[in-house]
């Protein structure tokens, strides 16, 4: 095994009708919140009210900051941490899917910070100190819920760019699976795929060799596999949406990676200039960028690939485990090339050279290049 | 999946070397320490000196408390406290195996009560508050480097009482696997099984159906029966050493249970009772009294024995999966009947009176009454 450092403080509360305790978590940490939310959904679903409610009988005031959007953007986010700022909130309570939580988690570290929010992104800061958040998850995925992680997009520089900061942990994040119950099916399937290849590209990409770590992350891959088409199909069976939260959250805690090398994600890299450029979801992105990525690293993860085919399908061979991770991705509806989405062969060079500055970002350039990414995009198309 | 609340705040540094951090981590937490240590054996391996060269440079004073006894006692934990009140110390660091660090817990409770510190094991008092602990693992097995749990032997009362309480994580544990290169065969053996009863007694007292959950530790009890025995033929084998102490750790840090019930120990309540009133080792006494556990539940946890037999060792049958259990601990050189360790059936009563006390204070008196704990004993001898 290799070295390690684990730390994750996150307070979990599951289960159905874990929301009742929100009010007196909320109100541990603050007598006036921001409370962050999406397009509207938690309206007609009657969340926003509970919450309110919640918020209510727990005498603590609030500020709304609504409309953030599936892809968060930098300008919202900066509304954001103005108004955090102004109305000198002392906790952020995200109600939503990763997108919420995540641009809830930008507000978090720009409250309490003299530079611009973007700085974070691009390296130019550190996050010291941010806000408390508490989290009420609707929306199985992104595994922002229970990690110290976050993603926005900066429309002006069409950037896509993400960071972690350890005071961006969610000190408290509820996850009820009812409250999955009206996600509908493509969101639902893409969730999934998110938080499958978060722990796939771990997988392919570390040294696979160590039982324990290996088995966890084939739990967690066979429980989405096996989970995801079943909530597809029945949005109210609670096993099902109470195992894909569950695994989503584990997904990207921390835990699949303490033994076999460090989180590395390049799919993901791809997708989010894909997710920036054009109007897709983060998940179906990647459901197109996977398979390509790992036929592109057929022979550099052999080994990594082989165990995949086998420990999560149960089949024998680096095609049989990409055919089968295909036909499951199609088993969810999920595009799986390029010309799925409308996206031509000729606009590869475009994307390529936008995923290539977060290559850099992240440090992965000494490996994907230009010339590495457009590759591994024209085996998607 | 069933409702459940994680959390799980201790920052874990794993791996060879990285007793370099000690020092500054512990200077983060106070400038006077109270190093707490067993019998001595940490002064054979040098690392006594490794500890005290790390404070030094760091800059924290501390004063020693040694002579932690392998099933820790009441009496030595009191002069701890006392100690620790009297030197006015602000961080316990706890350099040993699961005694060590049980008696650290112990101390850091009482080091900030009023009352006599028994009272917490007693459920008369309440730790709202501790000193922050650090700890250095010697030997996996306990969990107690990443649990909020801890278990005190009243010599006096001939009682072996444990409880949990937040305050009690570690703030930072250190787990080097090459600190346990010179663990001994049957102390190696015995804290594989403690580790694996951990997680065995959950499994089969559980609702196992629940996929994610049934996965996780179905990997960490495959993980510590593949290296267990491993370790104790090759002492120096890294990886052995290094998969059982991550499996020891994960295996009682709470995640197991999440969503398929309570943490319930009968194996470990029965056994708590022999160690307090034989001369015997936790986990030889563990490897007596759960397969007999096993035997007596066959009809009431069929289908958790049902699948532990296949999940874990790969075998059909309720039977087969209790006899490979027993194999494995065979192998491991571990006593199997009370027998092996010279308790006599004449002596069972006694050992059930015993029980009988922490079956009432866990609350499970309902169901282990004197008599049903008699039963299980009788099929340990």
């Amino acid at each position: 095994m290799k070295n390690f450092r684990y730390f994750n403080p996150v307070c979990i509360y599951f289960g159905k009708g874990v929301l009742s305790r929100l009010g007196k978590e909320v109100s541990k940490l603050g007598k006036k919140a921001l409370f962050v939310y999406g397009m509207g959904s938690i309206k007609r679903t009657g969340l926003y009210d509970r919450v309110v409610e919640q918020l209510k009988e727990a005498g603590v005031e609030f500020v709304e900051h609504g409309g953030v959007k599936p892809n968060p953007v930098l300008s919202h986010t900066r509304e954001g941490v103005e108004k955090a700022k102004k109305e000198n909130v002392d906790v952020i309570l995200a109600v939503g899917g990763g997108s919420v939580i995540d641009e809830a988690k930008a507000i978090a570290a720009g409250a309490k910070a003299d530079c611009d929010v973007w700085d974070f992104f691009e390296f130019k800061a550190i996050v010291k100190d941010a806000l408390p958040i508490v989290t009420v998850l609707t929306i199985s995925g992104t595994g922002s819920e229970m990690n110290a992680g976050l993603v926005i997009t900066n429309e002006e520089k069409k950037a896509k760019f993400g960071f972690r900061a350890e005071p961006l942990y969610p000190k408290v994040s509820f996850l009820d699976p009812t409250l999955t119950f009206t996600v509908p099916p493509d969101q639902t399937a893409y969730g999934a795929v998110d938080a499958f290849t978060h722990v796939s590209e771990v997988y392919c990409n570390c040294d696979v060799n160590h039982d324990l770590p290996k088995g966890i992350m084939e739990s967690i891959m066979k429980t989405i596999v096996k989970w995801a088409p079943v909530a597809v199909k029945e949005p109210e069976n609670y096993e099902a949406r109470a195992e894909l939260m569950w695994a989503s959250s584990l997904a990207l805690c921390g835990i699949t990676w303490c033994g076999v090398g460090d989180l590395t994600l390049p799919a993901h890299m791809i997708e989010h200039s894909l997710s920036a450029l054009y109007d897709v979801a983060h998940g179906a992105g990647l459901a197109i960028v996977t398979p390509g990525w790992m036929k592109y690293m057929r022979e550099a993860r052999k080994e990594q690939l082989e165990a995949f085919a086998k420990g999560v399908f149960g089949v024998e061979g680096i095609d049989e485990g990409i055919e089968s991770f295909e036909r499951w991705l199609k088993e969810l509806n999920c595009p799986t090339r390029l010309s799925d989405i409308g996206v031509k062969s000729s606009d590869i060079p475009e994307i390529a050279e936008n995923a290539y500055q977060l290559s850099v970002a992240w440090g992965m350039s000494d490996f994907y290049t230009v010339e590495v990414i457009k590759e591994i995009l024209n085996l998607c198309a």
